[in-house]
């Protein structure tokens, strides 16, 4: 058997093939349509890339954004003028089969459950640290997509009800400490303090030119003060993963999203605090904190595999 | 068949035997012990409380604390002297047949969701609201125990890295905010400011004999400042709802525990609350709230039923 999957990002859409191993046997990918009309323009890319990988026994998409159980995408941040676009029916409209359509998330704790770093866990929860903050949900030996199909936003549990103000609407959600732009934006209000000189002088001076690439440069020489700003950064990344502890007891979090590639610099920091933030750390197994295995593939990948999770 | 189930509180012991049809057809109760020997105490309450129940087919205990899947209580803040008590495998070599032991919250998830607030549901968050936030959760309809069995400890959840300290040893933990001492707490803080006079009143005039029920009362007389404290109580419920949502996607919320009496009074607070605090409000339906059905039996009803969900 051969299957397709397509994950939908901000800026390109990238499609693999997969045999019956969860091999890659075969990858394309698309810009991903923008401005207006972008509605259809993503069908006919998304139609485009299906018959560029196929022929195919299943199709699967994976979108970032709330997608309903009947693979409607209600709202993606990310994706111009994009609102209630039926993925699912139009694209099965063109193709003349089912397509299984989920959120980008949920596809990549799928992957990562099957082929990647949750192998074997029962229980895994999958959190992607990109610009944002997204994931997915295993418990109980299920993948888990909620009610709606709106499972795994953690980036938008509130960890400060006085924080920053996010994009979303509210202030002090998670994303905006845990995320790359969290990152960021912890390390331009340290450029500010002058509490990380050298990062300073890698953004040439200017604390808004600040990046999360620059902290992670500084703190690899050994800079005292981008390694406090990473210290800061995985204290916050942790409390984040103890609130879901509490709520869920997760056997594993994979740690996926564009900082999977910092991760030597982070994890000790990450699971020092965790340790100290978790609720009865005693008297409790703690939970494994792994990286991402399927990199930049996870989406696609996991949206192939969708057809064995949904009916 | 006859099934038995026991609650242990701090105070007491509840037992309670069903019939087929889930209908209680006897209950009992007995002291918790306290103190010194509480450990032999416990199990030799729970023999006698299962002899003046039985005979039964299945016996199922509920504990308050981390309860490991193999049924020992790793640790109790309200049971004294209670650490690493093998309650199901002590109870079983007295009883000379298998015992089913789980968290209280799990408990009442259990019993909520298949004869209560919850039936019908297939994703469903219970939260006792007592002295403590404790809970248990549906999904994918299953329950749900965490890989440990130590899932639904909602109630340490931090939402306020620098908010007031926890007993737990952390700071900001939800059930410092939206507990029955998370509001005697709030009011406390209204009557050192002077903005709830009435239930400084009602308490005498000393801000720290300022308790929930006092709050409840002088919002019931139409009390402007009792009523911003029972506004900001609901805020605060929500902003942990809103944290649960965005994780698990719920298809309903059941609100148990001890405040739940005086549910008429925050129920249109905490939905309030929760539009305006949930991400995405007009693109998702928002998760019922209602509040639990069966009192201060749930835990020991769920316990009755643990049969059917442990193998």
């Amino acid at each position: 058997m051969r299957v397709v999957g397509i994950d939908v990002g901000g800026t390109k859409c990238l499609g693999v093939a997969l045999d019956d191993s969860g091999a890659v046997v075969a990858q394309d990918r698309r810009s991903t349509p923008r401005g207006e009309g972008s509605l259809p323009g993503l069908i006919d890319t998304l139609e485009e890339l299906a018959g560029a990988l196929g022929p195919f026994d299943e199709l699967g998409v994976g979108v970032p954004g709330l997608v309903t159980n009947e693979g409607v995408l209600r709202a993606a941040p990310n994706l111009d003028g994009v609102a209630d676009l039926d993925v699912a029916g139009l694209l099965a409209e063109r193709i003349g089969r089912r397509v299984h359509v989920d959120n980008d998330g949920t596809c990549a704790a799928l992957s990562e459950w099957r082929l990647g770093a949750g192998a074997d866990s029962t229980d895994m929860v999958l959190v992607t640290l990109g610009t944002g903050i997204g994931g997915g949900l295993v418990a109980g030996g299920r993948l888990q997509r909620g009610r709606h199909g709106f499972a795994g936003e953690y980036g938008h549990m509130v960890v400060d009800p006085d924080g920053p103000p996010c994009p979303c609407g509210r202030r002090g959600c998670w994303e905006r400490y845990a995320s790359g732009s969290g990152l960021a934006r912890l390390a331009r209000e340290a450029a500010v303090g002058r509490r990380v000189d050298r990062v300073l002088e890698i953004a040439g001076g200017d604390p808004e030119a600040v990046r999360g690439e620059m902290v992670q440069q500084a703190a690899r020489e050994g800079d005292d003060g981008a390694l406090a700003v990473i210290d800061d950064f995985g204290r916050w990344v942790a409390l984040g993963l103890v609130n879901l502890t509490n709520a869920l007891d997760p056997e594993r979090f994979v740690l996926g999203g564009g900082l999977a590639v910092g991760a030597d610099l982070y994890l000790d920091p990450i699971r020092r605090w965790f340790g100290e933030l978790i609720y009865q750390p005693d008297l409790r197994p703690m939970p494994e904190v792994a990286f991402a295995h399927l990199g930049e593939r996870a989406g696609a990948v996991g949206a192939a595999l969708l057809h064995t999770v949904r009916s």
